[in-house]
């Protein structure tokens, strides 16, 4: 069981540096992942490096990244070696000295091969896994996917096998010396936060703002 | 002047698809880059593309991004090409058709070739773009990075000469027969707060919470 539950160090995942800020448990992983919103996909075009924002989601072991089947990044990396990082800012850490500066953050780097997923069954499973990333509850209160509008969704499917996990919490260390100046110090928490939901115009009459969509208010990250 | 406020387009900044999501004047650059806090930087390493999440910030024309000058990724940027990306999430945008939904948000996608900043000078410019760009009026109210401090950090600095901006706003659009359809759609604005600053436990007794703390918990993003 040691090898599902912990995540195996290579070359590209494990830390160089402040290596108290890494994480190896495979369970720390899926926190950082089901607590995001967007991700950030690295795929190499034309021999550069592009990072593109992108909703996601997770089915067990597998995250799945989509967009429309027109989108030239995401069907660049069919086959290709990606990376997708999910970053949480939790806090800016103000310190007497500005070298010392930092932020409280939680990130998760994601290495591998991505796989454009071709069968529907998997596709929906992505879809599914993406929409309640979101919004937890949508996939039920929303029409699904007709045939053509699947078809027009690109899937991308990334393997949870090579991953380096990141967290910083705590305020700021700063030089010994340093303590007696009349600087301020601390941390100045930092969040997302969702507002009071904004009923399309179109909205048929009597159709209050139902309870899954009035819950992302508590939410928060 | 055209070429000061407008970012022509090349190959990789082109917009393939949802043109009308485009921007290209200089200034939506400017505003999309200086609301941000954190940027993901894409680097090619070993042959991978890499994305981490930094702080970077902006002086005139040139972005800046540090850290540790043992810091690989930085280094391995160094006249190569990179990819940085400052994405602000602003809105989940809920339709009657789980195909339709989508996000609102903002994003700068800058392509260059990076360059190790090496003049003390400059690297104590872009130490203040970046400081400024988490904590405004932070620089004034700290210690001063000592000789050794600089030479301890890594600063990158990436000319703002190619980049795509996209903006998304606006309520969901459904197909035509949908909007018949009994489910609820519409907008959860999401914004990144601030939270009340929490004092280090060594901050100097009389020492308030400067101004330019408490102003940040009015800033959002």
């Amino acid at each position: 069981m040691s090898a599902d539950t912990s995540l195996s160090q290579t070359d590209r995942t494990r830390l160089h540096r402040l290596r108290e800020r890494g994480r190896s448990d495979r369970a720390e992983l899926y926190a950082v992942l089901d607590a995001g919103l967007i991700c950030h996909l690295g795929v190499l075009i034309d021999g550069s490096p592009v990072v593109l924002p992108t909703g996601y989601g997770r089915s067990g072991d597998t995250l799945y990244l989509h967009g429309s089947s027109a989108n030239r990044s995401l069907l660049a990396a069919d086959s290709r070696d990606v990376c997708v990082t999910v970053t949480h800012l939790d806090g800016m850490v103000c310190a007497r000295a500005i070298f010392h500066h930092s932020m409280n953050y939680r990130s998760a780097v994601v290495f591998g091969t991505a796989r454009l997923v071709a069968d529907d069954e998997e596709r929906l499973t992505a879809l599914r896994a993406v929409t309640e990333q979101l919004v937890p509850g949508r996939w039920e209160h929303s029409r699904p996917p007709s045939r053509k509008e699947l078809a027009a969704t690109a899937v991308l499917a990334l393997p949870l096998d090579e991953a380096s996990v990141k967290v910083r919490t705590g305020p700021a260390k700063d030089e010994p010396e340093d303590y007696q100046l009349d600087f301020w110090a601390g941390v100045i928490p930092v969040a997302m936060s969702f507002g009071l939901p904004e009923a399309d115009a179109a909205v048929r009459p009597g159709l209050d703002v139902p309870d899954h969509i009035s819950a992302l208010a508590s939410r928060g990250s």
